[in-house]
């Protein structure tokens, strides 16, 4: 790849099966110099000006099927490791091309046919929805508008484009409806999401956020199949939306009824003390096949009930327990001290959901065991004393019974 | 203390001010060994029954102002650090006592003007509401019902009781309402909350909830003045209620209206993706004041706009620098292989909410800076070459542009 800020991809599929796309910023190579203090490059345009200068970047368009003949016939080389295909290469089989897009672009997002990708330059009111199609086109025809200074062919933007349209401040990711056409984008600055027609090139509507959406997501709305129904956004900052805790606001998630033929609706704020929100999925409950309990052949050291043991090999002591409401087995375990114990506790409850702790007191052994679970613990008893055992998730009304005594001595 | 196993405590107010209570389990000094495996004591009653076997344990009830003259009278001898006054010396100052508690005891409440304490034994369905009054009367005449191995006083149980009430099956917690004589009291195997009142001894109504309750709050519910209007459901185990996703279910906690006049409603169920609550409070969002930024004051090392810079003595560099939509201030420093960095940056936006990161490329120094913060890191730059460092929360359109770099010259 060349050497601009390669940002977000999105690999294509149906139509465009094997192809991806990949955006980039600062395909001005800028190197800034602003502020106080600068040991090099003073006094110039910061960087977000210098990187924004120009009114387009390049979408790098890859073609893996080309790229995968290439590395079947050895046209590469290891690099930490991983086989790297030389740009000349890609450039000469006709498998890397640029394509022009809005500047700072954030969201490529392709069709669910595979058909178009929809790109948002953020800086840039408009949408830019490209057609393979003509992408395709261009590239069998080498039709091509120039070349990069790395000699990657350059296609003609205004060539290869669906549609435009003017949907709002910000905009930056988008999310496909179930119904044909319809698509959401984030718009960050406007702090709303906008719901429009791809292939009509029209905005439907609007709703507002709060606030400062950066990405959002419909229900199984990447795939090639969209569920609709349902959109969250997620936000990035909840100003004044609920009470102020401290300079740093939760994250603030909303869902919304995106149902077809009547505006979108806010259905449920759901804010959260976690790290700033990014692609999320979300898929129907019927695709999950959870298990209710580990199976044993997840860990070779799982202790069946009933065979319960502690061996000693020199000063190696092995303990396999097991633990179900409300007994450990065994519940005194007497060693030596400067013995290295190993211990295997297992979960043995069948029952849902019934989680027991396992704490080893003054010896930092704590760990939290769900149903089937085996956990090891390793440590040396270098303290004589009688050290309690116990479980410390609340297991029933005689969890605080659940107990028992690690005695070493002298 | 006697070796029994103490468990939660509430201090006294208002009438039982400067008083508190411990609940205690295993006053039987069971020792098991059930199971197989165990090393000594082998074939005994498990612990969870040796430890039940007798129908009550003991509350530990302290005179604090008792003990704080045997504290200022030098009756203590020094532990790990910490002033420790025997039992022999709080027994002979009238100071500490012991009364019967149903086995297996959980919760200790005391009632907002701290005349009474409800405490609930999780074995019994009945419910102990105890009187200060009286305890402080029998303690007065020495009226003591005998003594414990450890030559601590026990009070008589039936004379310390105001009233007992059945309220269900595994009572654990109690809070209070703002209504005089309203409580709340968690049923663990029923779960249920059992709303009735403590001073008539009497149940008025009850709500289930999704499952297994353990603790509970009220608005307030822990103060001299309680709020009453709301409870919290704090349950430990969600089976069925939620879309099951692996063993462990989420933690869900209920919101529950508790308005006068009206049975209990839930109103709203949170899951949580965290571990088993415990003790928590619901306070007025009018007690909170929080702040918008950190003051400078509390970074020594705070770096004011426009006073960035980088300091070399020998090897040992120190970039002061600062972060603000959308640039670092050096956005360009030059270093030498084998430098020591100390690197103070600070976030020195104005705006509610507005986070930058901060991460440096190789040198694994990332840090989230939250409005007038100060983050400080410390690295040898021990690799020549061209490190970006780059803000790692999207923060305005213009985010990907907040970057700069660190160059490490031979």
């Amino acid at each position: 790849m060349p050497p601009y800020m390669q940002d977000v991809s999105d690999a294509g599929k149906g139509f465009s099966e094997g192809w991806s796309v990949t955006n980039s910023v600062n395909t001005e190579l800028y190197i800034g110099g602003y502020g106080k203090g600068n040991t090099k490059w003073k006094n110039r345009l910061a960087y977000e000006a210098g990187m924004s200068a120009k009114d387009t970047d390049y979408m790098h368009i890859v073609n893996w099927k080309a790229a995968e003949k290439l590395f079947k016939a050895g046209k590469y080389r290891k690099v930490n490791g991983h086989a790297l295909i030389p740009m000349e290469e890609m450039i000469a089989a006709n498998a890397l091309f640029l394509l022009p897009e809005a500047k700072s672009p954030h969201g490529a997002d392709v069709s669910p046919d595979g058909r178009y990708v929809i790109v948002s330059g953020k800086l840039d009111t408009h949408t830019t929805v490209y057609d393979f199609k003509k992408i395709f086109s261009l590239v069998e025809k080498k039709d091509f508008a120039g070349k990069d200074p790395w000699g990657i062919p350059i296609l003609d933007m205004k060539k290869a484009i669906h549609t435009q349209v003017n949907v709002g401040l910000g905009p930056l990711h988008t999310q496909y409806d179930s119904v044909k056409g319809v698509v959401y984008t984030s718009l960050y600055v406007d702090s709303m999401v906008v719901r429009w027609d791809y292939l009509k090139g029209k905005v439907l509507n609007k709703i507002p956020i709060h606030y400062n959406i950066g990405h959002l997501l419909t229900a199984e709305g990447d795939t090639v199949e969209p569920d609709g129904k349902y959109l969250i956004a997620l936000n990035k900052l909840a100003i004044d939306r609920f009470t102020p805790i401290g300079p740093l606001h939760p994250q603030n998630h909303q869902l919304i009824d995106i149902t077809a033929g009547r505006p979108m609706q806010l259905l449920y704020d759901m804010p959260l003390p976690l790290g700033e929100p990014h692609y999320a999925q979300m898929i129907k409950a019927d695709k999950l096949k959870p298990v209710v309990r580990f199976a044993k052949k997840s860990f070779p050291d799982y202790v069946k009930a009933g065979k319960e043991r502690v061996e000693r090999n020199g000063n190696q002591v092995t303990i396999h327990s097991t633990a179900i409401r409300s007994h450990f087995s065994p519940e005194v375990i007497e060693v030596k001290v400067g013995d290295e114990i190993t211990w295997h506790i297992t979960n043995v409850e069948r029952a849902q959901d019934q989680v027991h702790g396992f704490a080893v007191d003054s010896y930092n052994v704590h760990g939290s065991l769900e149903p089937g679970e085996t956990a090891t613990f390793k440590f040396v008893a270098d303290k004589e004393g009688v050290y309690p055992f116990y479980c410390t998730e609340f297991c029933s009304a005689l969890h605080l019974e659940m107990t028992g005594y690690l005695l070493v001595k002298p």
